[in-house]
């Protein structure tokens, strides 16, 4: 029996984790600090829902008592846009991760799989890889992830777990919060409005959100200990993902390239190497980059406000 | 005005770090989980002493509301003997420090120094640099101390603190828990015991407890950032402070090194640059080993039980 609590599970990657997890043949409670909503694609005699306010140290207690999994995956955080990278919260959810690892422990839980970033990697180097890349962590949110994978893989090997780290690193999709960068772009040329966007020479590495939850799916489901870039493996200049959503929505018109200055000291690369994705894990994503951008426009034009 | 709070100050380092810093001017609180014992070697109306769970969230909250410090001391931990190297206690006390350090952070504290361990480095190395020598702590004890200072270091950075993290290496001293490696052929050969030693050839670096507690001092009162390492700077091997203890108690004929096998891959070597506490600190032993020696052989003459 695989019985799996999945923590965020309202949250923009946690959602899409569960059909994946259904369909790998777990048992899945999922976890949110409010009931579900009603436009969740998994339905209700799949997936067992649980209200637990993760930063309640008594509630996790009770929640893994009673769920008693066998696996662990753990997405919930703080990810306030705009105000995730420097708040203090990010210390609270360290907190509330090393309490829900220990009460997983204590249960007698197989194996933990949790959401690290790419964050976590000193980005001077340009391409993260897991074994080579320095983890410098820039950010406060970088730093608390980070120490919180670092004690994750001391317990594993202490308490004979397994355990493995996804370290997230671009993304977009359905449903993404509107100030993130696709969302925004999107959004803005299907309203008819100027899409103000800086250079665009930046090279990121974009995963579409239902690639990067069955990624962790399909590692939870493998053996693989350790941190595994969650990422596509082609890192695309920003720009050239601008023209794709201008040519899909017709409006190359409205796209404003340079029209706002790019923050100070930003990285002119962010690439992740993904040989242990791809090859150890053996995950190979659904969605190309234009496949990804269709389905995410699609969502945006029956969601627009 | 400097007020300094000081957690675990019944402990073994943290009673000795009481008197250093009310001789710089510091006005101490000292805070332990039972009230203060008898035998405090500073007086009550020099330092006010306050008892706290740090394992309870609001207690720290009032506490630290209620003292306002401007500085923090951080010894408190998870430090039973032969059980603290695995257990997962470190994660309970990884948690409580981070609550500790946003409580301080959210009273307008300015600046926080902790105690780290030589356990957090790559021992492989042999010589243990605070820039050089990677970070890869074997033990969840290391790990979880580790992560500490990852996100008190980006904490500090973000809230405007300053922040040092005193890595601490061996140390010794009176009222040193009797299964310590000097405690214990000190009280052997006192008693007229055998002392059953391994080979005794790791070298090690010693530091007495009350340079460890000054040191400590200095650096809270100094305006060094980040780790330091807390350590006389010279290794010796173990075989060479069990002959001083021997001759100085008169007991060569009890000494048995080779009785006991070394643990497997016990690190030949872990010695300690020390030019950041040197230097940078402006830190001094009072003790050499011989004198540091003299000193716990004395105390141990007038507590054998």
């Amino acid at each position: 029996m695989k019985r799996v609590l999945v923590t965020g599970a309202h949250g923009f990657v946690g959602r899409h984790s569960l059909a994946p997890l259904v369909e790998r043949g777990y048992e899945v409670y999922a976890v949110a600090s409010k009931p579900r909503d009603d436009d969740d694609d998994v339905s209700a005699d799949e997936v067992r829902w649980r209200a637990c306010d993760l930063l309640h140290e008594s509630d996790v207690e009770t929640l893994v008592r009673e769920v008693a999994p066998t696996h662990l995956l753990h997405f919930a955080w703080y990810v306030e846009p705009g105000k995730f990278w420097s708040s203090r919260e990010n210390l609270r959810w360290a907190e509330a991760s090393l309490r829900l690892f220990r009460a997983f422990a204590e249960r007698g839980g197989r194996r933990i799989v949790a959401a690290g970033t790419c964050a976590e990697y000193d980005w001077a180097d340009g391409l993260c890889s897991e074994s080579e890349t320095p983890l410098r962590p820039a950010t406060l949110y970088g730093a608390c992830k980070h120490a919180t994978s670092v004690v994750l893989e001391a317990l594993a090997r202490e308490a004979g777990l397994s355990a493995a780290w996804g370290r997230i690193f671009f993304l977009y999709g359905p449903a993404e919060p509107a100030s993130k960068f696709v969302a925004s772009v999107t959004r803005s040329l299907l309203k008819g409005e100027e899409a103000r966007c800086t250079h665009g020479r930046q090279r990121r590495d974009l995963l579409h959100v239902a690639d990067v939850a069955g990624a962790f799916a399909a590692l939870l489901d493998s053996d693989v200990e350790g941190a595994v870039n969650i990422a596509s493996g082609h890192a695309v200049e920003l720009r050239e993902v601008v023209g794709k959503i201008a040519e899909k929505t017709g409006r190359e018109d409205l796209v404003r390239l340079g029209a706002v200055p790019a923050p100070d000291g930003e990285p002119p690369l962010i690439a992740a190497e993904v040989k242990r994705l791809s090859e150890e894990v053996g995950f190979r994503p659904a969605f190309d980059l234009d496949a990804g951008l269709d389905d995410t426009i699609r969502w945006w034009r029956q969601h627009l406000t």
